[in-house]
């Protein structure tokens, strides 16, 4: 089975809450051995606070960990000096945050877990502890030296990426090249097969309503997108577009296409969240699913697609749903890779 | 009970047979009093391709209409030398089809209709007839006098409207502009009223990623739509912006908003397209839900959001359920405005 390296996200958010409970279920002992990358200390916290009985097992060698049900074992990436408060920004949560992801990059890159899957982080807080990074994935790309990389967000059969994310919409328009959408088809396609899809169908979106209906409104299918879309069937790429982005979304959810590349960040996140996002009244949250995966890396990443949670941290009442889902596609990509 | 006067749309396309489908519900009987414009021939054409028993009865004036379940009223707009070919472009259809629209817009203009809802027309087959619309919502206002106008979709609890549509999305970036969106957000909120929901909360998108995260990329939220939210605002209106794109429709369809502005094409009908439409795998076509309504005009009009389906015309099926909506949104504008 693989060895799945879990960071246990920023302490102050409901990252450790998701990751004890996601180990709390058997069947991901079924799957793969899962270990966390964190502090001991925090996890245990965590899990009295969730009134388990797991224990708590931390070790400083992969080697060390029992990988059994009922216990958790814990990569030690940090000392805490003192609890870090829920729902508090912190430089010493965003430490220790920071450190587990760093850590487990390592054990990936020395091939010490198969697949790494990362609970949520928080940006200042990480700022404040001198880590000037905007994200996971920057990390990831800075530790594994990696110039080209993609965030693929996947919900059941709607597979995204984007040739552009946080730009603004006029600068997005500037983006849309043609290397750069070849690059990300690429990413697209190797990810498909990596997920144990053959042949994968990938539609490509236009930039403009209705792709520019020939060219009535915008010129940039004719320029950029539709050269990708050739160059990319010459390459042997199975290519459809460009397809008008409101109902290429459509097409994919009904099964029609097994990727889709989105130009810019709306573009694809507002379907992915449509279908992947529900708001629960009753509750007033949104309840997330859907993971993302970080394209282009040496090592495999699987990411939950939602944040630390701060205003419901150390209640208990977070949901491991995603978590779960990521750890999944971990094993999964960790499967076809070998 | 409100009279609705229903055009035929192209009568090459599938707008004879749903109108003739749709008149087949006894409901529609109990609910309005429906007309169509068009020609009886054509419409028992479709019915006998329906082997259907409903009798055509063809008026003059609409003082003439029965408006009995099992007889279908039509008020004759165009006299028709030959069967028009299904699936074919053609100016005597085109012409038909924009014959039936004007002077159905004549009957609503009178009073004489309460509200009017419109089945698909084909541009080109139009042009070629000598009519320069874009489509229905032009000719619309033309013949109304109408300057301020824009389109409200409809699909269940999400309405949403367009600051911008058939232009570049570079072009859309340049029309984000203050009295627009207060234009539209007006629209939206007088809509809401006429479709029954008292004190609407609408919530205006941001037009870049994240709603530019405080500037960080794009200022279009800055400078046009957080000063057009204020002075909405002010003037009472319930809004809620600039909301990041990518959950505002997940919120809205949660029940969160009554009415969604959205800045360009693409960010209103991916949402859209995405809930109110259905890939039916096993017909190998969409399945199209949802209405359009045009808004800003002196009379009611209300129409299917799908084309003409030229390759599915003249075979019985297609769906009807799309117009049904429509006439039921009709009749609760109707209702509402009396």
């Amino acid at each position: 089975m693989k060895i799945i390296g879990i960071s246990m996200g920023d302490p102050a958010g409901i990252g450790p809450e998701i990751v004890v409970k996601a180990l709390m279920n058997k069947s991901v002992y079924d799957r793969c051995k899962p270990i966390l990358a964190g502090n001991a200390k925090i996890i245990e916290k965590a899990v009295k606070q969730l009134n388990n009985s797991c224990k708590v097992h931390p070790v400083k060698e992969v080697s060390q960990a029992l990988f059994q049900y009922g216990t958790i074992d814990v990569y030690e990436t940090c000392s805490m000096d003192h609890d870090p408060e829920y729902g508090i920004v912190s430089p010493d949560a965003g430490d220790a945050a920071f450190q587990s992801v760093r850590k487990l990059i390592g054990l990936a890159k020395n091939k010490l877990v198969d697949a790494t899957v990362t609970a949520p982080i928080n940006k200042e807080a990480m700022h404040l502890a001198g880590h000037y990074f905007s994200g996971h994935t920057e990390i990831y790309a800075h530790y594994t030296d990696t110039k080209k990389y993609a965030m693929l967000l996947v919900h059941e059969n709607l597979r995204v990426i984007h040739v552009t994310t946080h730009v603004s919409l006029r600068e997005a328009c500037d983006l849309v090249k043609k290397d750069r959408i070849l690059e990300v088809t690429e990413l697209l396609h190797n990810a498909c097969a990596a997920l144990g899809i053959s042949k994968p169908k990938i539609g490509v979106a236009g930039l403009n309503p209705h792709s520019s209906d020939n060219g009535l409104f915008g010129w940039e299918e004719e320029r950029e997108i539709i050269p990708a879309i050739r160059e990319g069937l010459q390459r042997g790429y199975y290519l459809e577009g460009p397809v008008p982005s409101d109902t290429m979304f459509a097409k994919a959810i009904g099964g029609q296409y097994d990727g889709c590349v989105a130009m810019y960040h709306d573009q694809g996140h507002i379907p992915f969240k449509l279908t992947g996002f529900k708001w629960n009244e009753q509750k007033k949250r949104m309840d997330v699913n859907g993971v993302n995966i970080t394209l282009g890396l040496p090592i495999i990443r699987v990411s939950v697609d939602h944040g630390t949670a701060f205003d419901l941290a150390g209640k208990g009442i977070a949901s491991e749903q995603a978590l779960l889902l990521s750890i999944d596609y971990a094993v999964r990509m960790a499967e076809t890779s070998s």
